[in-house]
């Protein structure tokens, strides 16, 4: 994803809910429930599986599910003006110190949530 | 997120799992699972609001939360082989057929999720 | 919910399950995401809501997602031998300490997830 | 659960809302919302897992978490008049009719989303 192409496509989201007049549904809070019903459709995507894989025929769908979750990350993102690689590239300081190496290694018992 | 960000950012995060030992934990299913779990946190944020903002004394976590968000999202697409911008160009595509402003302008009803 | 009715349920889940031969599929971790997608189900309803009510056309369904959730939960229940009325009564003594009247009364910043 | 714990039950629970001044918060919405989060809150329990069952240190917290979820569930089903176990019972016969048998069994395909 190269600066243009974000730039590109915060630009063509925002018009896209501009000429729909969707403005007015998108309060934070509204927009943090999509977010978190999008990641669920990603989960969906893998519900019965034994092999942790995606289900059998869904396959091809996980490309627009990640999307969808990325359209309301960019949406929150720009709500509230952040920069999500910086805020990202800020949170791995914090993560490397919180899980050191020599304390995580190896033990998902320290490797809760981020 | 200009693109040496974003590889920068990808290389980082494989490095930090690296060092630590956890690509043994990350089969996709379990990468959904807390790709889900952190899209709460977010949501987490807004509970029990009245006015639709994140709740008081919370306003500094969104931009840890948005990252945490991402960095489970850029660890999906790698698994898969997506470029987030590429996916998210095309669903926009689909999107822009599927919500014609005709039909959609103005309507929460026809705005469900993308 | 009188308890011939809910061992009546129960039993009716257990018996359309195994006619179905899903128990293989019934690992507590897949119990876990159906609960969390149906919890999801039910905050769709809600989704773009302006007034906090459920979204216009869709007040029939909440009966039906309430149940899914119903579902899931006696399930995982009925896998760990939890008895869900003794389990809640046991949850609320732990509430009824940890949010004193005193200290909790009328803050909803007191009041995140119990 | 007989009919006297599950009415003990909510009515010990509207006396804690009460008492704390909590029902202002108790829109519907809100209540889907932390409904949600609690049914995050089970799953988080099984994150990382590779044998599916809940993760070490943790098999004490299932009791807890499921009672959580029944606190809202039950909290929502009384804003709406519903009896959760007159609901669940009549989406069984509707589950009995959309996955007969003989198109579902031993078929997670046929299993999504009840």
């Amino acid at each position: 994803m190269n600066n243009v192409e974000f730039e590109s496509l915060l630009k063509r989201i925002k018009q896209f809910t501009k000429d729909r007049d969707w403005d007015q549904f998108h309060d934070p809070k509204n927009l943090a429930i999509s977010l978190q019903l999008e990641a669920s459709e990603v989960l969906e995507l893998f519900q019965w599986t034994k092999d942790n894989q995606i289900k059998a025929g869904k396959e091809d769908e996980i490309s627009d599910e990640l999307a969808d979750v990325m359209y309301w990350l960019i949406m929150l993102a720009n709500h509230y003006d952040i920069d999500l690689a910086k805020a990202l590239d800020k949170k791995m300081d914090k993560n490397e110190v919180k899980y050191s190496i020599e304390k995580a290694k190896g033990k998902s018992d320290k490797y809760t949530q981020l």
